[in-house]
């Protein structure tokens, strides 16, 4: 599980919290009908742009964001040249009885094993990787039109609260308390989109690269079993892929 | 019908009608030189920026991108076998007498059977494809354009309507429901703009990916009918267009 | 001419004229001084940004640009279908005695006719299609420097009263008016920007891309002729630059 | 020279400064803390993005942009038909002893008349020009930083200000003018920004462009003497890159 | 070591250190809460945005992007021109007992002798650069990120302390202190933002794009000694990688 965001979450909403209740009450910044402005109009808001089949997948694909691990890609290079080697040995067919965890990899193997000429694998694979791609991106935007609509819909409350304020100043009194009010909903949409929001969109952008690089090591994996690479020209080259840190057998030229 | 949007706007003006509601009276919400300004204001704006064709065109774009509903694509890959299969057995001429109800697949296949070549097919769908998105574009700008000037206008009628306050301010009493209506347009623009116009020009832009995409899957369709694919690799490489979660015959590589 | 951008200005100002009327005083809105500051200074600052010559020259593009009426490009086709017909049946000199009003489409002809090889016809009209549509974006960016310079200049003047009447607050009768007359550049800067100098970049910007439609259109009619394509043929290509409710002959595919 | 420039940001200044002395005394805008935070600060600022090397170097280049007169392209294309013709009748070697002015059209010839092949000729060249851009962009994006720190910084002021005032409200007679004072920071970065240092980097942005239109048609002439193009072919082939107005032999196609 | 950068902060800190002193107590610009939200908060949201590892990793990019000189490109030339040399005279496998400094030229050199096609040698490198350049700009990312949220988080603790103040407002004495205090969060997510996270990240940018350049000019050595370019024309087409002021040998041509 990636611990990061969640760690990042706590300790973000741990500070907004010590801000305020360092100040005295803390029931002061809590107003249900602001609340209900603020987070309802922003996922009302939101749905308005999308499907409501997309709308519910979103949490669904964010979720698994979080929770699952990107595939080390030193592993996928390690097996492509044990693949590369199998293939060189004894021919695509043997690639059959292979074990492969990795279900994009073990696609494009069984692409290989049924004998599609190469160009057609790689346009294949190609596709499917865009087309992967795009789909990921359905979960970062709704995420990033949640943190562009709250502070919009926090303005929206304030306004209505200034209005409301103003048209009945009468006690110099209320006017403090009900202004303190009016701003709480500008408040509320700036920690939805700064704190929860907006991340959560880049981190899922950044995860969605992960699994971009990834998928694109193994097209590479493919192409070069598939064009009959030696597997040691074939790993040098997927090492390119690897941070420069990582790579054991030669010099860093960071 | 697209429910989403519709619902989508209907929760998101409920939120806010009860946050007025809530706050005393709705009539102080109402202000209709308020109104005329941002709403006529920036419609005119609007219109400047575009011919009064477009202008009045794009309404009915709009309103069909919300009642038409998209082909599924898993349809569109199921007839793509079928067409292929007796495009194999039957030869090209046996493809005139299938029934086709999406308008492009079957100007597609109408090109087939004219016996055009593989080459001036793709040529003349790509150009259709590209340019009927940059029609579908004209919509969506047309509210992105309304979701731009909206708060502008708003602004522009505040800015009055301080003006206005502030050069009479002898009586205190009036300063407070005076600047309540002058907020009134900044509140309209951000309404506007924030639960009405962006939200359906994206929500346009969105409709417009789907096309596409869906076109895209048709053009590759006739492509591989053309180059004589076999049928069933066809299909195959069209999955590639389906979210992983909807391919029936293979395990999911997300 | 173009209506709707002339139409479009005049309700706009009327809805901001009215708004401003309907409050009181209209002189209370006129002041000499932050007119010229917001005005003048913008100009200036606009004409840093270019040479005299583009300067001078923005304004002739300009108003050609809504003087001027596009093409019908279904005109364009019909025009089209009979150059190639002319063409295939007489030869390429046969063109030479054919009227033609538009001049790109002329210019065109006449490299036919000249007997220049299709590829160095190509070149000649793509690169003169790039770089009138780039000369064209001149006059867009000076009415866009504009819009962005307004409100930046708007802003100036009001913090400019602002310190004045800050620095005098003397008698508290004057703060009122003083602070009003300082928020007039912000609202000269936000009119200007918003109700004149941006759409006006838009249409230009529109007008721009329907003219590069159309001369894209010129240069698959001149590639056509050249490749002695069938004129049937030529025109059912050229008829995806049409928008689909004007395509006559197929049923929309849209 | 450029008079443009240099004239519109003397309007400018000139506008601002009437705004300033028609309400009093001017001395209530000069205050050297406030000066020093915000123009020695954003030069800081700017000065951290840069080497030391570039930060003194993009003066050098400013000036030279603002100096510098810009090739007319009517001439290199005569001068482009006047090489061509000699190297058709004369030979390539004949071209040595032309005497050519500028030096990148100096440099593309002595490069044809060493015998290159047209191939690293074109990919010389072409590096050249791209790497000379991004040399020229650096000089643009030094301005483009000022532009975009100034007001960050003068906000800084401001609010450095604020706080001193807010902390010490015991007289409320000093309030007004140490608010004056505070505003005066961000009024003084909005100057910067906006009547100095964008405008100067928009303007260097098309200087740049200018260099670069020219260079390519350089180019293209270098290209078209190498491959023997004939003379007037390549003129006609040039004139794409001078304005339409200003195509002396052939109607206006605007 | 880069200078510039940190000569830069310096004065920048000094110059907003002097306007905080200048007006009277330093002590009323330190409130622990106040630091605790925007620096913790910030650094906590972007946590959220990246895993762990890559956090940590980012300040060891970014001490390395400060500390680290870049390479001359002048002298790459030079090794380039040797390397060239010795190539052409005594063989590809000659290279291999060449001293070479800069490693990423050694692994090309090394791929050269070790007999890969070009094809395969220009890929491998190519790749490499792409995802360095790649991995460097995670470094930049984080900054940016940093230079985002700094005056989010800012505004959060503000829109705090001025609810505090608001709700409490009944001795009016308290009110100028309490929101001098609510400002001192905008006020160091301004500081945070402009003055450290920002310009290091376009100083990171920067360093990455000469970098970038530097490889650049490696892969075409490697190219040419693999295509047995003469020398002399390598580094001549190499100079175009120089800024023209320090080409020795040939005129200035900007």
């Amino acid at each position: 599980m990636d611990l990061a965001t969640l760690l990042g979450m706590l300790i973000a909403f741990g500070f907004i919290f010590g801000a305020i209740a360092s100040g005295g009450s803390v029931l002061l910044f809590l107003n249900v009908p602001s609340l209900l402005i603020v987070i309802g109009g922003s996922i009302a808001v939101v749905l308005m742009q999308f499907t409501i089949g997309q709308f519910l997948g979103a949490f669904k694909v964010a979720l698994k964001g979080f929770l699952h691990k990107s595939v080390d890609p030193q592993e996928l290079i390690t097996q492509a040249g044990v693949l590369a080697n199998v293939a060189r040995k004894e021919g695509m067919m043997a690639l059959e009885s292979q074990e492969i965890e990795n279900p994009f990899l073990n696609k494009g193997i069984g692409l290989c094993v049924d004998g599609h000429p190469p160009d057609l694998v790689r346009k294949m694979l190609s596709k499917d990787i865009s087309l992967t791609i795009s789909r990921h991106e359905a979960g970062q935007r709704i995420f990033r039109a949640l943190g562009d609509i709250a502070p919009a819909m926090g303005m929206i409350g304030t306004l209505i609260g200034l209005v409301q304020m103003l048209a009945n100043m009468e006690d110099p009194k209320t006017i403090g308390p009900a202004m303190a009010v009016a701003l709480l909903t500008t408040l509320y949409g700036a920690i939805i989109a700064n704190a929860f929001a907006l991340p959560l969109a880049d981190k899922l952008e950044l995860r969605s690269q992960e699994e971009k690089t990834n998928r694109t090591l193994i097209l590479e994996t493919i192409s070069g079993i598939q064009e009959g690479m030696n597997p040691r020209v074939l790993e040098e080259l997927l090492k390119a892929f690897l941070p420069e840190g990582k790579r054991a057998n030669e010099e860093s030229t960071e």
